[in-house]
């Protein structure tokens, strides 16, 4: 959408050449022909070129790129497979990217461990796949499963549509490998349950390449269930969807997955997947149960019990695997879908408390005539993780600022019903002004103090996740100015 | 049992001055007759009157303690019911002890959000009394639960019983608010899935009181299962009960507990307790189902089978909730009965990958001649985290020290073999040595510099959970020199 800014071309032979002292000529690019390719992540929207960039094939290299960097005070730029929505892979003009692309080799499964150790450069799904003659698999599905590494997953906490019953990246990682600014290697977690010292794992686990590059990472492989089967529920109104899901949830039922959309997602994607939802409902949920035979056929029957109780006008569950694959596709296909019907669109990923779903659910619908913009809502209905699509023409005059100050909107909405601004897909550069809500200046005060523990230089990813202290102030007075976002309002701003 | 160290009363009358001068005259005692119960801990082989004793009964008091202990520059240790296994509350002679005792507060239960708010004094067990009108508990059961509080659970990243099926503290607890060094309050975590930032909760949860003072902590809570069953299997060795502890997780089975007991456990517990053990046996297995009557039927038959196949010798199952309180009351009475048939008992909690359960029991088998003491076994087998109860006695010159260096000599193993010196215990002074064996000094600094993050001047809990860079050099040395332990032979050391 927007053009790519230009690249500060000042050092870049310097840097290039010290580089490429310490790495294999193919491993380091500098000719924008050859960076062009990494100007941008899933957040498409924000483009810039790399001075240089970097494939490093072992660790080793990582270290180099590393000590390279500091030696030239060169801020650094991680990237997994570029798939992330929020901008956290965005280069620098005056920097070097670190792609993982390269270490993407799966050092091995451990079936009785129920483990496997992988390189970061290895695909989500590759994973499950070298673990499936096993039984086993790796649980977090982000919707990018196919193409997302499990480098960026660590960066940035990925979830997925299976994450209320089997948890986030945070919960399937036991270990990492890192190299960090200072050249050291240090490993953080253990295979054990739990580990002695401060849980630097979990620290490390969704902070978006600001404390040091992932060269190792050992995750859980999980058995895969003797079988699953989905609901496909029909509600009149949002509201009732929504109170609906509060209702499975209160009756100690966790199901596998637990999906909502909208009507206009609905509308949005069906003639483009041909999944079978029903157009005519307001909103439609996807409720899975997995496990034994025995224990799915229980769980379906609970949950088609409290569904009905709760108001839904149609019941559907999956026959077989086709079937319930068929469920699935349309919500996995939410987001290509909105790009067949609007030139442009704007994901969201707020959080909040799963009884304040349909509260925000208004307020977003009233913010559609505010804007004047049209927004589809997919979203993990159990997790209280909404996934609110911005619908838009960035042609048109005005329409992606409309867009942008629409999404910032919902967020602070978020933050006010005592939510957050981001459920899985990190702050990167996108959310980092909504952070001055989220928190208060202590609270950034200490998440500076900690990414200084660990890059005392401050050039791993830097102005990505957390904001300055001049950041927030000159973003609060912007803003009150201007009167474009009620964050004036808001208790911690 | 080792006499305690007297105070050093060179600064007490000056802080107590400034303590008084800030917080009503009840919560500050600093008279030897006032303070002599806060010596110790549940390690209470190690005692250190502390110079002076306060208890603050709000947020604002906690605030005060800090402010005063920062300007006098007097370092702080915090308390909760005194029930570590560590030594993590180990006062220290020319130090402050903050106790979270009149912090005992439950804010609010809010059933629908299925959360607690709570002050850090709460007992874990009240959390659960205080949400059982709503069918709901708090999971987290460590032993000690009728006693130990929940800002302790929180410093220690306690488990229990449960914690194969519903995680440690630090999967149950959504937010903390804390007091920091600086005099500030702010709050880690959020009631959402997952929150932007870093992950500082986790961090803070097991940070044994290092990096500031809880005031307030928001806890999960879960439905209590409709009901729950517990097989009691017996097994002619050890060796051959380790393997079907692997053989019942291999099976894709998640027990609500899954628990082991040695002969010598079994032995000490069951004239004490009357739980029908099997004390023929070489080892028993406990293993628990929870959840629905049909759930709970089809996992007891599953696991069953599976324990026959691995080579159980007698089977029993439950019949009623009297019952199944009876077979874990053998469990949860291990310590006491420890106590009833020792004059003294050491608990070690070491942690080891499930696979090597045979291996280290055979290890420990052969300690005990080596050192000459008795060792009982009860563990969190699921979990492949250990309890061996070193038995000695005291008054035995040279008993106290083997009991030590047997225990070293267990964790040392334990690291050995891929696990880690900690469980749920804590490293405290306790283990603080073998802290050096765990971790590289890149890791150990990663530590030191993410808890000056938090605590610039390095006063709170000085000297636990961490060693600094010279007490690793000085143990290292003596321990070599003295060729008391295998650890230079370790990779790591």
């Amino acid at each position: 959408m927007s053009a790519s800014l230009p690249v500060n071309t000042g050092r870049r032979d310097e840097v290039a050449a010290a580089l490429k002292a310490r790495l294999p000529a193919r491993c380091v690019l500098s000719d924008p022909e050859d960076t062009r390719p990494y100007e941008c992540d899933g957040l498409a929207a924000y483009r810039q070129l790399p001075m240089v960039v970097t494939l490093p094939e072992n660790e080793e290299q990582v270290l180099a790129v590393l000590d390279a960097c500091r030696a030239l005070n060169v801020p650094i730029v991680p990237r997994g497979a570029g798939t992330g929505l929020s901008g956290g892979a965005l280069p620098i003009a005056e920097g070097v990217v670190i792609s993982t692309a390269r270490l993407n080799r799966i050092v091995r499964v451990d079936a009785h461990a129920r483990t496997a150790v992988v390189q970061p450069g290895v695909r989500n799904l590759a994973i499950s796949d070298a673990a499936a003659q096993h039984g086993l698999y790796y649980a977090p599905d982000p919707s990018s499963q196919i193409a997302c590494t499990i480098g960026g997953n660590v960066a940035e906490n990925s979830g997925g549509v299976h994450c209320l019953k089997y948890g986030l990246t945070v919960h399937n990682v036991l270990r990492v490998r890192v190299a960090t600014i200072d050249g050291e290697i240090i490993e953080l977690g253990s295979e054990a349950l739990d580990a002695p010292g401060l849980d630097l794992l979990a620290v490390f686990i969704g902070s978006e390449g600001m404390l040091g590059i992932v060269t190792e990472v050992t995750v859980k492989l999980v058995p895969k269930p003797a079988t699953a089967r989905v609901i496909m529920a029909s509600f009149d109104d949002v509201v009732t969807g929504g109170n609906a899901v509060a209702r499975v949830i209160a009756a100690g039922i966790i199901p596998a997955g637990l999906e909502m959309m909208d009507r206009t997602s609905v509308r949005m994607v069906e003639p483009f997947v041909k999944a079978g939802y029903d157009t005519e409902a307001a909103a439609i949920l996807l409720c899975e149960a997995d496990g034994t035979e025995l224990e799915v056929s229980e769980e379906i029957e609970r949950m088609t019990e409290v569904l009905q109780g709760a108001g839904a006008t149609a019941i559907s569950v999956s026959q077989n695997e086709a079937e319930r694959m068929r469920f699935w596709s349309g919500r996995k296909n939410a987001f290509p879908a909105a790009g067949r019907i609007s030139p442009d669109y704007y994901c969201m990923d707020g959080t909040i408390p799963r009884k304040k779903l349909a509260e925000v659910l208004t307020g977003i619908e009233r913010m559609e005539t505010t804007f004047g913009l049209r927004c589809s809502n997919v979203f993990h209905a159990g997790d209280g993780n909404l996934h609110p699509l911005i619908l838009f023409d960035a042609n048109q005059p005005g329409e992606f600022e409309r867009a942008e100050a629409f999404g910032a909107a919902i967020l602070a909405l978020c933050v006010e019903v005592g939510g957050t601004i981001t459920g899985e897909h990190g702050v990167g550069m996108e959310k980092i002004n909504s952070m001055c809500v989220q928190f208060r200046r202590e609270e950034l005060d200490a998440f500076i103090e900690v990414k200084r523990a660990f890059d005392e230089p401050m050039l791993l990813n830097p102005d990505k996740a957390i904001p300055t202290k001049n950041r927030c102030a000159e973003f609060g007075k912007m803003h009150v100015k201007g009167g474009v976002l009620p964050f004036a309002d808001l208790p911690r701003f």
